[in-house]
């Protein structure tokens, strides 16, 4: 096996160019999800997908059409009792307008300097092509060391409408020991990330009535609850003065950080200085006894997304309003759930509200956290991956936000995933001028065919 | 004098007719001051107050142009040594839109009832009649016993804008020991009022500013003071638990009511029921140790107008704003001072904001309270007029809103004003079916003229 390391290694660094030319292949490609004039794109892309899987080798290659954007399947069962990966990724890529601000055409990939420009060269087409040379490289000295499935979906940059119906569908075809999920960055170049935990939601809205109608504050005011300023007061008391949240019973379920855990954290790279400058918040607030990156990522939060009420155009109209709204979200750890703090936000209220007004809630979103077992051989085989090609032992992050892929694996295949892709925090995703550090790239690669080899032994 | 007033009395009933023609006459007239189309109708309306004023036996007649609506100014000062009173009064009228809620052509006047509908019966046209027609029963029947001046403005309906501007630069002209102004109403058909005090403003627009532009929740949130949060924080702190305004020294210069003026307000024919009825809350809230009367009419308060952050559209968006606003206004009593006020929202932000947002403040507007001396010879001559006219001694009510000319003649000519008109709560004022309630007009025909020959005795 470590001949075919050596081999596979080789492999790569004779095919950096050809790599580098699939990757401007399939970034030509303006595979837009959210406009139906790409329909055409969205398709070719795909096809794309679908027949460089074929090349490598899979002895299955599926194109399952969708309400939407097709997902494309494969699978390499060739290593009977060796761990089965389902790889995720996608094909599609966000709109890339402004284009006026753009220094090369979005779909004409060009490098510059040390990078790749190109809309989707870093979310995600050039995570979904290190994967695919990775496993050409193992392929083509001597075959895949474990069994691999691959789930490339085209709806990701819309919000994957389609993905939890066709897992649910298709949950058979799609098991697997656990996922790989390259849709994720380093922290730095020089800085190999692992991310093991993310963070759930729950997201609602809440809405205060008052007078029944739009009152004049001159000749009502002193005699109605003004619901913007119960809306506040309530607001104002969905936290202590530790900055902890308020909701009864929102931490009985918050799996508290380990020691280890937390010095893992504090070796992360980015601390209070970091999130000053990336936020230009005067001054950092949170929970008391907490990090910043512990905070962010294994602590709770609850926000206001959104206010409205009453008059809120230039000048002045004396109304006392009849209603006011708030948009709340949480984020949430394990093992909090979702329609639990909803419950929470409920009881909050019911303790909470004065009977001056009324109040209800909307819940609209729900999702629950992850974690993974940072000790798991998965993720011990990608430590080890990284390592390698780094030299150095990577970060362990968890994120703030949210991969609802992650939690529908976990949900609906109950596997959980690898985190760990190849972009850098500066790659303008989502934005004019995306870019793939190319070395970080090949080194992402290097760390792909590692990692697969790492599983077996 | 006994003589004059039954001549007078004996007068006006002779001329019901002759009256009610002419109130038809000006409210056949549109003189809808927002609406440029309305400019001739504006100027004829004008010319209707002159020429009606000419044909009292004014002394001297102006129509004062503007940079808009004419202000139509005129005086007798045939009784040297009596007081002089300035009559306040507007010609010009709210649109009559939505025409088709209508029953009658809201310029051709139409009798149903008890009652004349037509826009601006009520508001005020048929208030400048009623006076103009009890100064012409007194001129008729021997002159009248003070010494009278006319302000009548074509602009209240869009906010005066001329009007001080006017007072200032004419303020010699208006010199008056008090005015007359009838722009207001009675609680019932059966309860003639007095409005003796009205509250002031001070109206601000607060912006709490967090993170330099919108943030993601989920990769931010935990690390920055949200500002809507924090906005909420500081609006909740803005009253204490008894209903009391917060800002520091709010209270001090706050006129203490009497034993005697809360034994009038516990008279007023309204209380908590009605404001129940009216606003649809489902309870009353205020400042504890008051009734709903005195809170609106006589205590100060702090109102939220409107509130606005982040996102406030249909669905769910995961931001912490990068700013949070509220509109906040104050209602004033005697003798608190807008500009002391802002100083005061300016300490209470001062001392409570925290570092970790920014704010700022922006005075919108500002307006004195005012309030008369209930034992002034100017209101015991209303105060003995209407109980004459109605045989029961009128309520005296503090209002909550404002009437913007009677703070401008406090403060540019010194002047207090007899607020007493004779419209009704259900007059339709600034809606469709405006109306005024015909005997109630002719009682406050005969009332003004009692009025003014008590000014003398």
């Amino acid at each position: 096996m470590n001949n075919q390391r050596e081999q596979a290694l080789a492999y790569l660094r004779a095919h950096r160019d050809a790599f580098r030319r699939a990757l401007g292949e399939i970034l030509s490609i303006p595979s837009v999800s959210t406009d139906p004039a790409h329909a055409e794109d969205i398709r070719r892309a795909a096809a794309w997908v679908a027949d460089n899987l074929r090349a490598l080798g899979m002895q299955r290659v599926d194109v399952f059409p969708t309400e939407r954007h097709p997902v494309v399947y494969a699978e390499w069962l060739g290593a009977p009792g060796a761990p089965t990966v389902l790889i995720y990724g996608h094909y599609d890529v966000q709109p890339a307008e402004p284009l006026e601000l753009w220094e090369s055409d979005p779909f004409q990939p060009a490098e510059r300097g040390e990078n790749l420009y190109a809309r989707g060269a870093s979310d995600m087409k050039g995570q979904v092509v290190a994967a695919l040379k990775a496993v050409e490289a193992l392929m083509q000295t001597g075959g895949l060391p474990v069994n691999v499935k691959w789930l490339i979906e085209g709806e990701e940059e819309i919000g994957s409408p389609s993905l939890g119906k066709f897992m649910t569908e298709h949950a058979d075809l799609l098991a697997c020991d656990f996922a790989l999920n390259p849709d994720s960055g380093l922290l730095g170049k020089d800085w190999p990330t692992i991310t093991y935990g993310l963070r759930g939601l729950a997201y609602f809205e809440l809405r205060v009535h008052g007078p029944a109608h739009d009152l004049h504050s001159g000749l009502y005011g002193g005699v109605v609850h003004n619901p913007a300023i119960a809306l506040a007061e309530l607001i104002a008391g969905m936290h202590d003065d530790q900055g902890r949240v308020a909701l009864p019973g929102f931490y009985d379920r918050v799996r508290p950080l380990s020691d280890e855990e937390r010095a893992e954290m504090a070796r992360l790279p980015v601390a209070d200085q970091h999130y000053l400058e990336q936020t230009g918040a005067p001054a950092l607030y949170g929970e008391a006894g907490y990090t910043a990156n512990e905070r962010v990522g294994a602590r709770p939060t609850l926000d206001v997304n959104g206010l409205l009420s009453g008059f809120t155009g230039p000048g002045s109209k004396t109304v006392i309003p009849a209603w006011a709204m708030a948009k709340i979200s949480c984020r949430l750890v394990p093992d909090q759930r979702p329609e639990e703090v909803h419950q929470q936000l409920l009881r909050y209220l019911e303790e909470n509200a004065p009977a001056d007004i009324r109040w209800e809630v909307t819940s609209m979103h729900g999702a629950a956290a992850s974690i993974s077992d940072r000790h798991s051989p998965a993720i011990r085989a990608m430590e080890r991956a990284l390592e390698t090609v780094w030299g150095t032992r990577p970060f362990f992050r968890r994120e703030g936000g949210s991969i609802p892929v992650v939690g529908q694996m976990q949900t609906i295949l109950g596997v959980e995933s690898v985190i760990c892709g190849f972009g850098l925090p500066d790659d303008n995703v989502h934005a004019p001028n995306e870019k793939q550090h190319l070395p970080t790239w090949y080194r992402g690669i290097e760390a792909l065919t590692h990692f697969l080899l790492n599983l077996k032994s």
